[in-house]
């Protein structure tokens, strides 16, 4: 296969690419807007009917408990050849607020290069790039099947939250069984520095309650005699963290796969400005963490726990001086691998109750299981293959990063038990989730090229 | 004097002091109440109809910019003798919850020596033991004129916060010059282990703001890496007292007048039962405070920081990962003699200064200038004469407590420059400010009896 191939393949099918994909991007399919059901349906169905014109031997409509997934498979020549799930979504964030759009969000508008309109970058142009990339791939090698089982698996919930989505992953197992994971939902450091995202951190959330007096006592009467449970709450916080930014909790970090020096290198390599970052972090006035790390590894590679909240006694306008029943707090770790988040609970119910002074009492509830870190290490074959196959199409080294936030992504490597691998061309500046979401036309054929080449690369490595 | 004729003077007139009472107290005097103000004002009137038929030869109501004080005066026969102000109030609290009454709260009813009504205790019935008193010192010694000069004070709104007070005092300073003031609006231990205030706590009150990031910020994006002001808030206030209980702000014991050995040891000896004033304080599960001080000394006579409020970040239903860009905190400080509240705002704000972290902006108000705590050391010769006074009415040993809570009474002792003097028979048994108010008439006999020995003995002991 010759780039030039691939490339002019890809150029040749620029118009009819772009053409299907504002076909797509018409259909407001608002998984969060139960108005959008049906919209999310026809979403489903256009993809289901372009998978099919594309080639896809098998091209199924998965039906979940709320919106529906589209499945399509297009097994490899070699019947020993490795499987790759290709993950994605269908369904597209809110629009509000409307009147901070300069088009219409369902009504795609091309300005240059840019194509602006919801679901351009978050996650329909994603997606649609490994088809053209696909069919670029076996035209320039022309095969009639892909060097690898490719397995596209396209969901219709993730912007309200994949409620769904590990139900369904459980339920279709077999059908889903892998080598690995491609995931195509996130973004590069920027249009001139392409990287691949190696993990997600995860999240567990507390909410403790603190309780001393069975009522608010007058301070006067008793203020200086009983416990307060917003003293106790300040220093059960306050304790959180020791004088090095480190989380106290025991065992906190025992299971906290440490950052490789080669991975701090390339992460150091990225052309961080963190006057830039202090100002998009709402003018924070200083960067502040864990003693010993970046900015950088800290929010992506490192554990946290923060205090999202805090409440008790006297809120209101004016002085009220008592002592109070109660104080409150909400808590939540972001977790990186290969922490447990109920382990990280239990372990976070123990300290609170071992640090709860005598005459407050102390309730730790825990919302939910909490979502599992996820990461890939850049060393593995699979994360090499990619790392190829993206310097090849963008012609130059490709870095690493991570994502700090947490996403369905932990579901498919634990129930599928495949390694995941973030094969992805959004941007930051893409205006995800926000008015004008956009996205530059030329970036998603790089993607289609990287696609192109990435079957190939895999191919070799997983076998 | 003989003591059986003031006990003999008291006894008869005690149907017509209960009459008098009774009439005084069917006047509701709320204060609080806009729509009571002409009851206030009658309130007024009639108590200086009474005092002028007890003899006073000068009464006079005092306008404010709010409800009337009324003052009297008698003048001693000797010119040189001492002069003495008696404060009370003629207001009265709101009755609300109206339900909770047994009876009507202003058609006050004997219940055996019981006088249940709104004002029996707090503060009609004490004030009107001292003309009675006054009365009894008079007959029994034969003279037409007290030993020392009286000047009554009776406020009108010292049960809506005594806006005016301070006011009134400075204008009228002059006509309250005096070597001493008695107090009656306090109480006393119980029925059977009479006792004298000798101090009450000052306080004043600050807010305080922690600034971080200019909006809330997605704790996935940057949780970790930049000052969270809640974080900030728990270390601040966590740091606002040390392992001992001791408030760490520099300065913060200077001025404070140490408990004396004596002062201490007749506090032991008052029957203080730790278990049940844990009920008393909500149930509260243990007593906790500076160490080195027993319950009694904490709330009495021991200085605090109380945090009566906090709140920041996401407090509704639910988890929301986030870190916040405000904390805030109301704190109270419980001040005792000499400790200056303006002394104290200042110390503080210089010490949150100095503890808030790079990257977060704090910022400190004063609601305003807080109350100056009272004290009457218990070897000062006022204090003195009134526990001799007090103990040949009971009968028995007095001794001595303080109140945990602040009121007027410090700016009596400031602008007009005197020693307080408590000399008061409530208790906090009577249901002051709440419903069903009560007094055993035989008590506010008893207070009759001391107030007519303690002009005699301050005649002495101020001279």
């Amino acid at each position: 296969m010759q780039v030039n191939d691939v490339v002019a393949y890809i150029q040749a099918g620029r118009d009819r690419f772009v053409a299907d994909l504002k076909e797509w991007l018409t259909i407001p399919s608002i998984s969060g807007d139960p108005g959008r059901a049906a919209d999310v349906r026809r979403s489903a169905d256009w993809l289901a009917d372009h998978l099919r014109a594309q080639g896809f031997p098998t091209v199924e409509i998965w039906e979940t408990s709320g919106h529906p997934a589209v499945y399509a498979e297009w097994p490899a020549e070699d019947p020993d050849a490795p499987t790759v799930v290709v993950y994605g979504h269908h369904d597209v964030q809110p629009v509000e607020p409307l009147d901070e759009w300069d088009t219409d969000p369902f009504h795609p508008v091309e300005q240059g290069d840019r194509l602006i309109g919801r679901g351009t970058s978050d996650d329909k142009g994603q997606i649609l790039f490994h088809t053209l990339g696909l069919r670029a791939g076996l035209a320039a090698s022309g095969r009639q099947a892909p060097p690898v089982t490719i397995k596209l698996l396209v969901e219709g919930e993730e912007e309200s939250g994949s409620a769904h989505f590990a139900e369904l992953l459980r339920a279709r197992r077999e059908r889903l069984a892998c080598d690995a994971v491609v995931i195509s939902d996130t973004t590069m450091w920027s249009a001139d520095v392409p990287s691949m995202c190696t993990g997600m951190r995860g999240l567990t959330e507390a909410e403790v309650t603190l309780r001393g007096p069975s009522r608010d006592l007058h301070s006067g009467s008793f203020g200086g005699a009983v416990p307060n449970p917003l003293h106790a709450m300040a220093d059960l916080l306050a304790a959180l963290h020791d004088a090095d930014g480190r989380v106290t909790v025991p065992g906190f970090y025992d299971d906290v796969v440490p950052l490789t020096d080669e991975e701090r290198e390339l992460f150091a390599r990225l052309p961080f400005d963190e006057d830039e970052w202090l100002r998009t972090a709402g003018d924070s006035r200083a960067a502040h963490g864990e003693r010993g790390y970046t900015t950088l590894e800290r929010i992506w590679a490192r554990p946290t726990a923060e205090v999202n909240g805090m409440w008790g006694g006297h809120t209101g306008p004016g002085g009220k001086t008592i002592v109070p029943a109660e104080a409150h707090a909400k808590i939540s770790f972001r977790l990186v691998a290969a922490q447990d988040p109920s382990k990280i609970q239990m372990a976070f119910e123990s300290w609170v109750a071992e640090h709860v002074p005598a005459g407050v009492e102390a309730e730790v509830r825990v919302p939910g299981g909490g979502v599992r870190p996820c990461f890939s290490p850049i060393d593995s074959a699979g994360v090499r293959a990619a790392r190829r196959a993206m310097e090849r199409a963008f012609g130059t080294e490709v870095l690493f990063t991570r994502e700090g936030g947490s996403g369905p992504e932990a579901d498919l490597a634990d129930i599928l038990e495949a390694p995941l691998i973030f094969v992805a061309v959004g941007l930051d500046g893409d205006r995800i989730h926000a008015p004008n979401e956009h996205v530059e036309i030329p970036r998603l054929l790089k993607g289609a090229e990287a696609a192109a080449y990435l079957w190939e690369e895999l191919a070799t490595a997983l076998r």
